[in-house]
Order: structure tokens, then sequence, then C-alpha cells
């Protein structure tokens, strides 16, 4: 099943104690998207300044995504500028210039209106409402969000999440919207303002999957490890790369016909799969170069690091 | 087989966001032995003063702990104390008295001397390699230490490290050993220090196991999660709970003859479930109150947690 995802489109410059670079691809629906390409159809929802060229438009192409909802208008990029040199689990922002996304109206092409799954990659909540909006048919929503939403921005937040079935978002960020410190506590103080499934992301270790619907007693669902890697690069756009294979894996054609619990374990595998890979070089470079096939040797690791036999 | 296990044996006073609580029984020994009297046979070596009453005897002797290694001298205890205020993965230590612990004489019990499996809990890494060498031939050496040791005494504890086959640290202290802020480097790098297999413990997130023999290219061998809990009372002691669940369930009748690498395996799930239970309450008190049913129940918990089918 096709995917529409919406989010920042956007130009990074990066440094971490591998390296420097500047105004090199990134934004979340971009890493999402590259991400969840490997394993079903994938529709952008974007706005570009003139500084995006076809070099960057041939990335998504190259994954075969469908870009027309990349909507191209005057004036600048989304720009970030962070570093990672002290702590690699956590990005220190430097600059923050929305520029083209200040004013974006989204607008969903006909040829996407048909996407059974939609992504609202990490963005002002009211441009991911507006979306969602737009698309009231879905089979299902999931989303991201980030700490300055969930702190400046709660109220527009708290109507998205009322429409997503699937909240995905980091260890700080849960208990930062559940206002508690113990992450069980706060998985279901999350899973109350709306979304049936939760996932948490640790970073370097893994995730953990929680459903609403879960008797009390039954706590997280599935943990999903993260991989030791031998160097890690770039931590940028890890998180929507787990998205991506996250929400990628639940829409293809493996898993969308009937999305049982077992599916969503898989799902939650995949996700760890894909922000593992997004590490290993800096920028979008590693999901570039990516086969599938290293993808599913990669699933294969991650099962004999979790599996007793 | 039997475990002999050397390690502090303390009185702890601990404030955490759950309450406090006064010179309760604690200490790495104690903790340990608890834990890894629910798979085997466990023989203490220690030193306690006169503050150490029938009481605190009595809850190694409920767990048939043979405590003939406990040396009673004049003086006091060993005293700790500490909180958990601001970070529950973390103790901000306020005390630490040494008391009769400053001029211990480790002496192996001629009872103890058939012990198989020899652990070595954390304590001065000189107390650690007087009771190795009174021991030659035990069958399999684990350790503990702590950032302390590994700043200030390191020489002493590379000496340690070179007798032990297993080693249990947690991620702060691996990548300060090895200098080295990447935990696969830093594993390797330890393990290149003496211990054929590498324990790392990450907390709430469970624990990685390496093995020095793994190809260059394999990495970790097995991530055990860490169980999001209802409530953390008390992390005190769940790092050596830890040790006791992985230790003892090799040293158990179910392991031992073999110590295959799918045993190893299934010790660190039941040294992430014991830690995990240590941290339910205060101290001691919930490893006292625990049945060998709740131990095997969690562990289908944590098999359900971490497989896909």
């Amino acid at each position: 099943m096709a995917i529409t995802v919406v989010g920042s489109v956007a130009f990074d410059s990066i440094e971490t104690p591998a390296g420097r670079r500047e105004r090199c691809l990134g934004g979340a629906a971009t890493y999402f998207s590259l991400s969840a390409s490997f394993f079903t159809d994938v529709r952008v929802i974007a706005v570009v300044g003139e500084d995006f060229s076809p070099e960057q438009e041939a990335v998504f192409r190259a994954r075969n995504i469908d870009t027309r909802g990349i909507e191209h208008t005057a004036g600048k990029s989304f720009f970030w500028e962070g570093s990672y040199l002290e702590n690699l689990n956590e990005a220190k922002t430097h600059t923050t210039d929305l520029n083209v996304f200040a004013d974006f109206e989204p607008k969903i092409p006909d040829a996407y209106r048909d996407s059974e799954f939609l992504f609202l990659a990490n963005i002002d909540p009211v441009l991911q409402r507006r979306v969602r909006e737009q698309m009231p048919d879905v089979r299902l929503v999931a989303g991201d969000t980030m700490n300055y939403w969930i702190k400046d921005h709660r109220d527009a937040l708290l109507l998205v999440l009322k429409g997503l079935d699937i909240l995905l978002i980091n260890d700080t960020e849960a208990k930062m919207l559940a206002g508690n410190n113990n992450l069980l506590q706060a998985a279901r103080a999350v899973l109350a303002l709306g979304p049936e499934t939760l996932v948490i992301k640790h970073g370097e270790y893994g995730a953990t999957l929680f459903h609403g619907s879960a008797p009390q007693s039954k706590g997280a669902e599935l943990r999903a490890p993260g991989l030791p890697l031998e160097v890690v690069v770039d931590p940028t756009g890890a998180g929507d790369s787990f998205a991506g294979g996250f929400f990628g894996y639940l829409a293809s054609s493996a898993a969308a016909d009937e999305l049982t619990a077992a599916a969503y374990r898989r799902a939650m595998f995949y996700g760890s799969v894909m922000g593992s890979f997004a590490c290993e070089r800096f920028g979008t470079e590693r999901l570039q170069s990516l086969t599938r096939k290293e993808i599913d040797d990669r699933f294969i690791l991650f099962r004999e690091l979790t599996h007793l036999d």
C-alpha cells in the first residue's frame, strides 16, 4: 500500500566526531521516504525553495519516490545546523531556519488520494493536522513530533494526537509529553491522549512498542534492540529512518493485508535495522547506497542479537 | 556447581523518589548471593563488624547461602549512603565508609575449596586478586568493578582482569576502562585486557554480551532487554543482582555441564530478570520475598518482550 508522508525536506549542516558536512540533503520526510521506499511506494508532501535542485530531486527519484507533492516556491529551503560533538545520542541545534516552511499550505496531489497509509513526520502540528484533515479516509496514520512542539505548541499537538493510530517519539519526548519520568507510566499517559500504538525510541538502545488495548498488567509489548555499530558517523535522521522502516514494513505487501501483532513486532525490528544503517554515513548517504539484501541480512543479525535459540 | 563470591556485605542508607531507608542490608556480595541462590549453592567471603547481627545473617541463611566465610571482627561494617533523586540510573554517593573492609585479609574456608565457580564482586581489586590466587583451580571466574577502581587503581585492576573469564561492567565503566566512547570498540579493547567474555550493562535498557573469540565482524553476541517497570523503587544492587542471575544460571545444573553459547544467552536473560526484580522494592526486600516461579514467569515475559514469533 502507498504511504503519503508530509514533513520537512531540508538542507542540513552537520558536525560529528567523524567530520563535518555542509548543506547536505536532509529533513524528516526525506529520511522517512528513503527508508520506507525499500518496503513500499512512497509519496512526499513538502515545500522547497529555489536552492533545491534536480540533484536533490534525483535522490528521491532514484528510490522511485513520488515527488509531485513537493511544492517549489520562491525563497530558501528549510535549513538546520547541528552538532553531536559531546553526545552522539542528542543533537545540539545551532540554527533552524524554517524559510519556505513558514508559510506552507500543504496541498494533496490527486494522485496521492488513494494512499492508505499516512505519515505525519516531525513538523509544525498545525501542518500535520491540515494534511490529516485532507486525507480523512486513510487506513492507518502514524506520526512523530519533537520537544519543541511538545513544550510550546501543546494544544495544536494534542489535536494531532487524537487523529493518530501510531505515535513514534523518543524517551525524553514521551516523558515530557506525559509529565512523568517513568517510561511505562509515561507510555500509558501518552496512549490515553489518542494513539492506539506508541513506539518509544531509545537511541542506541533500540525502541519499545506499547499498545493501548493491552491489559494494564501487560506493560511493554516488544523491545527491539539497537545495534552496537563499529562507527557511528552521523545519527541525523536515525529516528526518521526508524519510522520509515517501521511504517514502511507495515504498509508493505508482507504485512498490510492483516496488520497482526506479529507484523507490528517485525516492523519494530525493521525500524531498528533502518535506523542503524542511517548512522553509518553522513546524511542520507547510507540510505542511498543501501540494498534490500543488506536490509534482510541485518534483520537476521537483529534476530540473532535478541533471540535465545 | 557451587559459587564462591567475595565482595562487600554492608549497610546502606538509600534515598530515592519512592522514599528513604536507613542502614538496610546491602553490599555487592549480598545482592549477588541472594540473586544467585535461586540457581545454585552460594558461599560468601566478606568481613562484617559488630553491627552485623543474627537478623542480617538470617537473610543469607533463609536462602541457604553459606556464610562461614563471613568474618566477624571488631569495628563497624562497610557503610554506603547514596541517593537517586535526579536520576534513577545513577547513584549519587554521599558516604562510603570502608570500616572493617579497610584491613580485610580474605581467608577461604576449607568447605569452600571445591567451588568450581568464583565471583569477584565489586571491591578493591587487591582483595579480588588475593581471593583469586587462593582459588587457582576454579573452572570459571567472573568479576565486576566500578569507576573508582578503573580511575585510581588501574594497575591492580588490570592484574585482576588477566585472571577473569567474564567481566561484567556498565557502559560508563567499559568506555572509561577502554578510553573509547564507542561501545563496540570499547568492548573489543576491554576483551583484549584478559576476559574471554564481556557483559556490558545498560541500566534500564538491558545488557549486551560480547565474546573475545568472535570474528572481528561479529560485534555484539546478544542483547538482553531491560523490563520497563511500573515503579522503580530502588535501583541499588540491580547490577549485582544481574550478575547473580547471570553467573548463578551458568553455575546451575541446567547450564554448567556444557556452558554452550545458548547457555550464555539464557544467562543474560536471567541476569536481566533478576536485575528487574531487585528494583521493585528497597534494598534486598524483593529478592528476599522472591520465588522461583516468579523468576520463571518473568523469564517467559522477557522472551515475549524480545522474540518475533
